[in-house]
Parts: structure tokens; sequence; C-alpha cells
């Protein structure tokens, strides 16, 4: 059983300074993975205040790119900052956390015909940036998680055919992850309990876009990658149930396998 | 046309001293590559001061793995220092370089029936580590070719189904890239003028192992992926001609694609 677990950018940094951790999130997130020692875990992680400021400064995103070096080695730069204190406190905690740079292994094509290094399945996305556009080199992946090692990955800036480099978000490497590693469990901790009703209430299920849209608002900080509406719309197109929770719900998602809002 | 340019770990650093730039070279390197303006160039460097004794200290090699993140994450580091200083020096010569680090991007197997990233071609190389036995991901390289970026790669410790991590060496990496890029033309900028005869002189040209099995000699100072006999062994084994030449050469081989002695 694979499961393929997303820390926030929003959780683990504050997002109102540049490139601060938000230290005590990121232990407790880091114990709580610690002691629930989950077989088959990939972690991804947001930008937070580390690649989202770099990536506004340079203009760049899920849809433009950049051909300037200086831009994408100052927004994938700030990230593997984020990247290694993110392994840092994971490897604190004796979990075996070790880095993969979606910039080494990702490909984001706006050409359906470019061949990636592995072939597309069905689009498990309806909205936001299309899985089935990443390509991503999943062997280093599956030779890591065969021999117990916990492959941390993340929101970066990625080689995009024509266009230089462009943004992979960290919810689209959560879904193109999900996907090509058949995970069975997907969780999103984020910095709210679950998805909001309109009456401000946590909905313990989705199971439809319909029933959401009006329920869904968007992210009050900087972010390049889209809010919630995007996150939830993306995790529907999952074959396996995704959860958004808060950081005190993590063990629990950790242990059965869902927490805060399940969206199916 | 395509050039793989190897810069040497021993080049680029003082390998005596650990963690230690050679600053000089790498300035006098990157003002070379800076002049030049090759087109679809990709660089490998070495591990030189940086890789090699967080490797022996943890007794991981080509052949021995570890299964140990904090090993993983120390060798790898260290090697991101490296490349950080060397993406950081062809900049400041206006050069477009991005890292490619390759724990994110290859694999190494031990098993010939090992399904990799991409199909293994005819085995390039005949000593040393099998770059048959090297998968890795080249369609963010190749997208960042075409879009004119330089990618830097360089010697890591990458996963090996069933071995934890191993070494992947930079040599092997350059000769993976040769095959599966098709470079029209290799480069080896190395601390000496070339490969010398038993006078002590730099032979011109390579064709055969016999000829020249007694001339070559091994590395004087700590390098866990193997000397002189080594490169030269898997150059031989290339499609196209590889040169081996000290820094002073380096222009003559961006300019002319030979320079110091030719392996063919």
């Amino acid at each position: 059983m694979t499961t393929v677990l997303k820390l926030g950018g929003s959780v683990i940094t504050r997002k109102e300074q540049p490139e601060r951790l938000d230290r005590t999130a990121l232990t407790t997130a880091a114990a709580a993975i610690g002691d629930a020692k989950t077989e088959r875990l990939v972690v991804v992680h947001g930008g937070g205040s580390f690649g989202h400021p770099h990536a506004e400064a340079h203009g760049v995103s899920t849809t433009t790119g950049t051909d300037d070096a200086a831009a994408v080695t100052a927004i994938h730069g700030a990230m593997g900052e984020l990247s290694a204190a993110v392994v840092a406190a994971m490897q604190a905690d004796r979990i075996p956390a070790v880095p993969i740079r979606p910039l080494s292994a990702a490909v984001v094509s706006g050409d359906d015909e470019y061949t990636s290094t592995e072939p597309p399945g069905e689009d498990p996305d309806h909205g936001g940036q299309r899985a089935s556009r990443v390509g991503l080199a999943t062997d280093p992946i599956r030779s890591l998680l065969g021999d117990g090692f916990v492959p941390v990955l993340h929101g970066d800036v990625v080689a995009t055919p024509g266009e230089g480099c462009t943004i992979l978000s960290g919810d689209t490497l959560v879904a193109v992850l999900a996907d090509r590693l058949s995970a069975e469990r997907v969780g999103l901790c984020t910095t709210v309990p679950g998805v909001f009703d309109t009456d401000g209430a946590v909905l313990e299920e989705i199971t439809g876009r319909d029933a959401v849209a009006d329920a869904l608002g968007g992210a009050e900080t900087t972010d390049v990658t889209g809010g919630m509406a995007t996150k939830v719309d993306r995790l529907l197109g999952l074959e396996a149930p995704a959860s958004v929770f808060g950081l005190d719900a993590l063990p629990e998602f950790l242990e059965t396998g869902t927490a805060g809002t399940v969206v199916r």
C-alpha cells in the first residue's frame, strides 16, 4: 500500500514572511510521520513563503515559463532550502527521508503529443494543471520506496518544451504520484481542518463537483498554483480517496487512511 | 550537435582538502565555456573533495550501497554544494546553467532485467560501472537543451533497487549522456593534458585497449569511482570521439571538438 502525503506550503512555512519556516508545525508533522512508520510513503510539500515569492518576482507560473536560468535557480534554490529543512526534520525523527527534486525528474508539456518519460494514463485531474501532461521519472522513487526510503518531493520549476521552465505545483505532483504509483491513500495536510460548506462547517465527504462549487473559496495569501477549489477539483479525479485535513488530524490520516474531508 | 563536457572533480576542487573549491580553475573553466557559447552543451562534474570523502566515510561506492538516509543526504548534500557553486560560476559568465541532480533522475541496477526509465541500448562501456545498467530521465535534459539551457549534472548517490543507494560516477554519467543524447562531442577536462604513454608523453590518439594498457596509471588521491584506466576504457566504447585534456585545452576542445588525447 502506497501513501502520498502533501504537507501544504502554508502549513510548514509562515506564508506572510519570505523564506520563514514554521518550525513548530514542521516538527509536529515530522513527529506524527515518525510515530506512524507508514510503509511506502511519499511526501510532497508546497512552496509556501519559499517558492511562491520568487516565482511571482520572476513572473513564472504554471502557464508562463521563463528561459532565464537565474530565475530558474532562484525559485529552485529557495525550494531546495525548504526541501533540505523538511528532509532534515524528518530524519531527526528517524524517518529515512531523501530529497527528490522535480527540476531533475519532470517535464510539463503543453502539447498532448509530447512523449514523456512514461506513458500518461487517463488524465486524473479536471482543472488546473493537467497531470497527464506531466512526465515524471518514477523509477528512482519506486526504487527508493522499495528499499524503505521516504522520497520527499516539492512544487518546483520544471522544464517545459518550448517554454523554458514553468511551475509544477505540489498539488499536481500529488495527482501525478497518486496516479503513477497507484497510491491507495492520498492526504493533503492543510491549514484548515477540511473543506468548509457555506455555513463554515467541515464537510465529511465530497463526491461530486456540483455539490461543493459554492462552498469553495480561494487562499488568502500568495499562491501561484491555485487554492482549495483547484485542489478539490483535482482530487475528485483520483482513483484513491483523498483527504483534506489539518495538522491535528495528520496522525488520524496516517493511522486510518482518511481524515477531515474525504474526496472521492 | 550535442556536446557532453566533464569537468573533473580534481580540476574544480582541491582534492587534498575537504569541500574546498579550486575557484581559480572553476572561474577559468566557466570563462572558456562562456566564450565558446557551445550549442546543446551538457556539463557533468565529478565529486572531488566534496563527494568522495563522504562516500568513503559512509562506506558507499559504485558497488556497495547504503540504506542509511543520513549517508545519502550527506553525500548528496555535499555534491549539491559543489553543483550550486559550478552553476553559479557558470551563470556569472552568462551561461544559462541549471542543476540536474542524479539522485532525482537516475537508477542504477545490478540486474540486467530491470526496466529502467528508458531502454538501455548497447552497453557503451566495457569496464567499471556499466552504463547500460543506468536508467536516466533524459526528457528534462532534452527539454532544457532545446530551450537553450546548459544542464549541469554530477556524480551522485542514486537509487539501486535492493541495495539502497550506490554511487553513480561522473564518468559513467558522461557515457550514459553521450549514448542517450547521441552526443557528437565528448570531452573530459582533467588535471593532466591527456593520456600519457610509458615515456610520459601525451598520446595523440587511442584506438584500442591493448595499445595503452601499460601506459595507464591510477589517480593519486581518493577517488571511489576509478582512475584513468577506467575512464579510457569507458570512452573506448562510445560512438563519438572522446577527448581527455587539461584545463588549458578547454577552449580548443570547445572550438574544434577535440583536444589532448582523442579516444576513438
